[in-house]
């Protein structure tokens, strides 16, 4: 990462990242190389609309001010948001972790800004970057699933992000996947993300805690005071890497759900390649590993048909920052909008 | 219904319809009417592939010779098969019920008729007709379900079917949504195809029977002799229609499952429209509507979002027929081609 404004031809971006902890930004080159980056904790859900926003125009205008000032008014504001996004509108639908309902924040961040602002779906943001700069380059088929406390997705065909009618296709975690299973946020039981997530991590966690005889010795080591209901994914995850077998086993479970899931989703889309990022795939191949297993051992059709190969994401957490800034770029430039 | 070859500008299309119990055929005009049909039954599974290609090729020369000896040359062929259809190099990848195996049914059906001839998937026929002449027509973001014996599918986005890196999209009957459920052909356990297609109707109707009191009264008396074995979901359908209580009832739970699966179909792709078609929709209302209100019900963003509409097929048995004579006449058009 360098602190160089300006860059190649093109010339810098600059991308915001809403999410439901953090909101990130960045100054991004046509390369998909951020030059600064900047964060903000999200505000509290209670929080006014206009507070979040207030956010987005702050950070922006801080990467801005590394810009030389006569370039400033063509740098073009690309915004990913976690939550339903009709991006043709530049409307957020909905936002669970927000206070964001039909909210015009395209425009209303267009007023503010005083240039056009596209404004999207995260994990659309998210797909778009692996797809130019990231492990999905190349593919003209793809799906991208981001893992994070939930499990985010898109759609790109022929190279081109799939929107849906409303701009809300993508949504892969409600599948139904164990009828009167966990009870999800959405209201509904036994959805995928319940089984395939950072959720999903942490309640594996807590549950072989509170089954006590010692095999969550280790994890339990690794939690604040030690306390088993302070697991997180993130915790299985690192002390898997160092070797721990409870937390193995834990991502194992999970990525065979994950390979479950992933079966329909080729099944239903026939991609040519998927990518998994988002931060409850810190572990790399001790979660993708059972989720090829389970992919290659599910998917109809096997053994008269290709099985799509699963990739781990390669721009880690400043993915949906590049992805927005180089979605606004195309757009500026009337060129690939995604 | 009309005899008449030829026709309004375009000229007819020969489309076939190669499914697992019936080859049907039909001569085709740019309207989507069917100017002339014929059909013969589907060889045996074990049958060569020889002797099936050998049949369609039997079954265009008879609707070629509707067609005025000058014209024939010019008259479109497209052929939609039950099966993993590679459509861009015209090979049936595998056909459950049948031999092909990666069969390159398109370049020998070109050699043996002395023209280019379209090979796609059945359900992707189906599709392309409803949305070009039924009821999807106007829907840029659609998809379709066929519910046969098992669950066949198609997404359209902005007007075109979409194929996926293989050419095998739209395979949505194998998402699994019961773990340890009924076991399927595919080699899985709890498929949606086995809760939400003729074959779950068949299924509740002899375990309706089974199950005795008289509550299957009215199935039994609609069965060949009686025989419960013999209850199919085409019985379910029409004494459902008739009134029959318990027909009803399984056509209800049937079409539950038909909801919850639709509910995750329209998370992931957000349609417009969905159509729903195939023999065992026969039913309409009394399968939808239990399923628009579980789709209502379950759909992730309630609420917060459109709910699709769920609207039955228009064309019937003939979609497959129409939207392969139709796919074909885009390709030699070199026009919308799906």
């Amino acid at each position: 990462m360098s602190t160089r404004a300006g860059g190649p031809a093109g010339g810098p971006a600059v991308g915001v990242d809403v999410g439901g902890t953090r909101v990130k930004a960045g100054l991004v080159d046509d390369r998909g190389r951020v030059l600064k980056a900047t964060a903000r904790p999200t505000p509290e859900r209670t929080a006014a609309a206009a507070t979040v926003e207030s956010l987005v125009v702050e950070v922006v205008h801080e990467l801005l001010g590394q810009v030389p000032v006569t370039r400033r008014p063509a740098v073009p504001v690309g915004v990913g948001a976690a939550g339903f996004v009709d991006a043709a509108r530049g409307r957020v639908v909905f936002a669970p972790h927000l206070s964001w309902r039909d909210e015009p924040l395209r425009d209303r961040l267009t007023a503010r800004l005083g240039r056009a602002v596209l404004v999207d779906n995260d994990a659309h943001a998210v797909a778009w970057a692996e797809h130019r700069f990231g492990a999905g380059q190349g593919e003209s088929h793809l799906v991208v699933l981001t893992l994070g406390t939930g499990i985010g997705g898109a759609i790109l065909t022929d190279g081109r992000l799939q929107r849906g009618r409303h701009g809300l296709a993508g949504e892969f975690g409600h599948q139904q996947l164990v009828p009167g299973g966990l009870p999800c946020e959405c209201g509904n039981r036994g959805c995928w993300e319940q089984y395939a997530s950072g959720r999903a991590l942490a309640r594996l966690a807590r549950e072989a805690a509170l089954a006590g005889g010692g095999r969550a010795a280790g994890l339990l080591e690794a939690a604040p005071d030690g306390d088993a209901p302070e697991l997180t994914g993130e915790h299985v995850s690192r002390t898997a890497r160092q070797g721990d077998p409870a937390s193995r086993e834990i991502l194992a479970e999970v990525g065979r759900w994950l390979g479950v899931g992933l079966a329909g989703v080729v099944a239903s889309l026939d991609p040519g390649t998927v990518v998994v990022g988002g931060g409850a795939s810190l572990a790399g191949d001790l979660l993708l590993d059972p989720a090829r297993e389970t992919l290659a051992r599910t998917l109809v059709g096997r053994g008269h048909r290709p099985v799509p190969p699963v990739r781990a994401a390669r721009l880690g957490g400043r993915a949906g920052v590049v992805g927005a800034a180089d979605l606004a770029r195309g757009a500026a430039a009337g060129g690939p909008s995604g």
